[in-house]
């Protein structure tokens, strides 16, 4: 990972076109929806762009976090020209799977990803769109390494301050390209 | 949309590369699974290559159905320098968002797309990784169209013959790569 200032340009980008929503998906929360950032063919290459620039080099495949990961998982991993690997919910990917759970605020969950491209000794780059408490990719990188890869680099449009994710995070390589 | 054959080369990458999982989700289901497909730089590169030689050209964003779909619709619409849109399940998108119901085998389901980044008038082409029973794509369509979109191709990775989605999608300019 070769971390990077975001340009003052960039930057103005993505904060102009990340719409805030308050009270969703629960009163109280103010959700930072992506969608039009995602829709703007612009904005949006400019984000895969500076992704490919931080993480481009050292990289065996890209793993995204179901579901917006997915939208900037793939496309780094088409521009830099690897495979991507899905993190999913339960229940979502045939057998067999290596499968790990973690706390919320209010009970766990689990998460599970396919073996299959998770060559041990590879090394992945972990994509998700916003990094909250951090639990979700914490755990996801405990899946990564016990499929034998190494994690490299983690990286986020959005760090939300306020949550604390990046302590859950210790010792990892990890970029975001704006924060709240 | 411009037509084109697959090349021997790809065809076979492909079907080499997707795996078939016996009794998924349930018994008596055969899955086609394009997690090893999507994991490979290679192969995952030369699809999303050709979905971009097929679509390329006429078309101001991509449109990709929640889950799988989106790992396809992403990198096409970052191949081609445009945005990308999401066609998810109901609950995922805040408000405002457009929605429509369609049928299932046993009941119904909802899907929803929000209208940022959805001009009227705007070239659409709408991304999943199988065709199947074609219900959800021809809702998506709809739904696409509600907007004030044009949907001008429909790509699949897959096609599943037997279950008889392209009739559900009559007159619609539709692209597989493989079919079984």
């Amino acid at each position: 990972m070769t971390p990077r200032m975001i340009s003052a340009g960039l930057h103005g980008l993505i904060t102009e076109k990340v719409r805030d929503v308050p009270d969703f998906p629960e009163p109280g929360v103010l959700f930072r929806d992506i969608t039009p950032l995602l829709a703007d063919g612009t904005a949006f290459s400019a984000v895969v762009g500076h992704l490919a620039d931080v993480f481009g080099g050292e990289v065996d495949v890209v793993a995204g976090i179901e579901a917006r990961g997915f939208l900037l998982a793939a496309p780094l991993a088409a521009v830099l020209g690897v495979g991507v690997v899905a993190v999913r919910k339960v229940g979502k990917l045939p057998p067999p799977t290596l499968r790990t759970a973690y706390d919320l605020e209010y009970g766990s969950a689990e998460i599970e990803v396919s073996p299959a491209g998770l060559t041990p000794g590879a090394r992945v780059v972990l994509i998700d769109d916003v990094l909250a408490t951090g639990g979700t990719a914490a755990a996801a990188c405990r899946l990564l390494e016990e499929a034998g890869t190494k994690v490299t680099g983690i990286g986020f449009l959005i760090e939300l301050l306020e949550l604390g994710g990046r302590d859950r995070l210790p010792d990892r390589p990890m970029h975001a390209l704006v924060s709240y």
